[in-house]
């Protein structure tokens, strides 16, 4: 696995950011969780005069075996027709992303579909898909290191030039039951607390969902390691954006996370180096079932609550403003002195 | 009292809106809230390609008299000092404007404190500061008739330029004593329960306030149609913020509400014409207490909770970001057909 090396948050600047935010000409704390949001970009970025400088999602594609197994009422071609919909520019990330002024990649990272070149469309394919992992690990040891590796790079070339904000995306039928078996397994969860509807599973077909992650549990019972766990019951788009999260992490760029899938690779993250998180801002709390146990799990508070769960990014996006807010009243807001307001008496 | 003449909206459209948006390359609904803020834009404008154009908050300051009764920590001309902090562009209403393209206007609508001319300053002014309502009606029924129509003519005005969504923001030392006692009075709260903290109470400072507002209920205990409590209890900048809500509403434009003070504006408009809340997007749910009342008295749900309580309509311009993302995902996302992706199975 790739070396890594995650450095705690320096706590050199705390009180100068503190006082920062505190001298803004408002009541103490009346900006809320902004206020948190705008220490934790500071302190991440070790500066008073944070900033968001080419923010980028990167959306990871990949198809997943499981899907024999029914877990989805989408087919499985799907996942490349939608990575040709992010090409054209008419999905939901597309939109979000250009409102907002995002840089958006979208990585092939296994999908079952050979692209052509386009604009936008990294290659890192490892496979046409993992393994049904209801009967074998979805990816060898090495497959899941390379797809780790391969986020590792990307993440790295994106902060070569100018990204210091990154969100991650993805895109895969069958893989909200990955995601699932993963909470599963890092959190130790039931699978019925874990499963929910996906892109529109209706009950019988959770209560199938769930049946086929507890029997994979059982059949996988003796895997244990943070690592083997990914490789298991992972998918190629998720280790890509967990090796892509522990980089960015390394590197002190921000990451912005996004919903069900997302949030699964960094549990997988997590295990295998937790200062991580300390990176991490929570977008959103998704509408897929289990996102509120990973929160939990990860002891994280998320900015919005839309009752989203596309998935994409999606959640990320919408979020941006959010923190280009936080960072512009730390930068651009007057203070008490600077205004001549009287503070409180 | 102005002629309000606000329409219900027109269901005509509501199957092709609804079709509109579930034909996108989407799961159902996995769009959540985005989805029906969606729907309501559209409804509004009676549009399938619903647009955000000039999008114009309007702050409104206004001193109070109640502030003699010692209910805020901050001096009354903290108001002023703040309306010269809007006007060279540093407070928090600036910063977030400018981040997010808002158009922003500052009115003085009746701040105890002569304002020499200044781009974006609009003046409005009723009176230097309204009565103690502690002791009298904080205004006359011709000084409230007068404030609600010049909102109203400043809501025309922005009309004719090309905005077509609006948000209100307030300044006025004072404000929350205000707008608390117009929640007891239009919701039949008591005191205890809509009091807060405003700029910064402690629990002894929100004790007197509530008992402020016990002893005026106790004094105005007669007043009781819904232009009368606003002119006794009201403020110049809540009465102006009032008639231009219910204008907004008559003109067909989207009204995107803030927090605590402004809220009780609409909460008062809403007494004189239940229909404006049709035309209201809730931004988000505020920290300061009493806003959850005031929330569940018109039946809204907010689209942010981020715990704010800076007033100013700093809510309504993080939220805008949320309204362009909602629009957006109409108008330029592929539907399943376009696309060429399969639907569910």
């Amino acid at each position: 696995m790739q070396e890594i090396n995650i450095q705690p948050l320096n706590n050199a600047l705390d009180e100068q950011i503190k006082q920062k935010i505190d001298f803004k000409t408002k009541p103490l704390g009346s900006l809320g969780k902004l206020e948190e949001l705008a220490f934790k970009i500071c302190k991440i970025q070790q500066t008073l005069k944070p900033s968001i400088s080419q923010p980028t999602i990167l959306v990871c594609a990949g198809d997943h075996g499981i899907t024999e197994e029914k877990v989805s009422p989408f087919p499985q071609e799907v996942t490349y027709q939608m990575v040709m919909n992010f090409l054209s520019g008419g999905a939901a990330i597309n939109v979000f992303s250009k409102v907002h002024n995002i840089k958006l990649l979208v990585a092939d990272t296994g999908v079952n579909y050979d692209f052509a070149d386009y604009d936008g469309l990294l290659h890192f394919k490892i496979n046409h898909g993992t393994r049904n992992f209801a009967k074998e690990a979805a990816m060898t040891q090495q497959e899941c290191k390379q797809a780790m590796a391969n986020g590792a790079q990307i993440v790295s070339e994106q902060l070569a030039k100018g990204c210091n904000v990154i969100g991650f995306g993805e895109m895969g039928i069958g893989n909200t039951t990955a995601a699932a078996a993963l909470l599963c397994k890092y959190g130790n969860i039931h699978p019925d607390k874990a499963c929910g509807a996906g892109t529109g599973l209706d009950a019988e077909g959770i209560k199938h969902k769930a049946e086929v992650i507890a029997n994979a549990l059982k059949l996988h019972k003796e895997v244990s390691s943070p690592f083997d766990v990914l490789a298991t019951f992972g998918g190629y788009e998720i280790a890509t954006i967990c090796g892509a999260m522990l980089k960015a992490a390394e590197l002190k760029m921000t990451i912005l996370v996004d919903g069900f899938i997302a949030t699964s690779a960094l549990i997988a993250a997590h295990a295998i180096h937790p200062q991580v998180v300390d990176y991490c801002i929570f977008s959103h709390q998704s509408n897929e079932q289990g996102h509120r146990l990973m929160l939990e799990h990860l002891k994280a508070s998320p900015l919005l609550d839309l009752g989203l769960r596309l998935g994409e990014g999606t959640g990320a996006a919408i979020a941006l403003p959010i923190l280009e807010s936080a960072v512009a009243f730390v930068n651009e807001m007057n203070s008490f002195e600077d205004a001549g307001v009287s503070n409180k008496e």
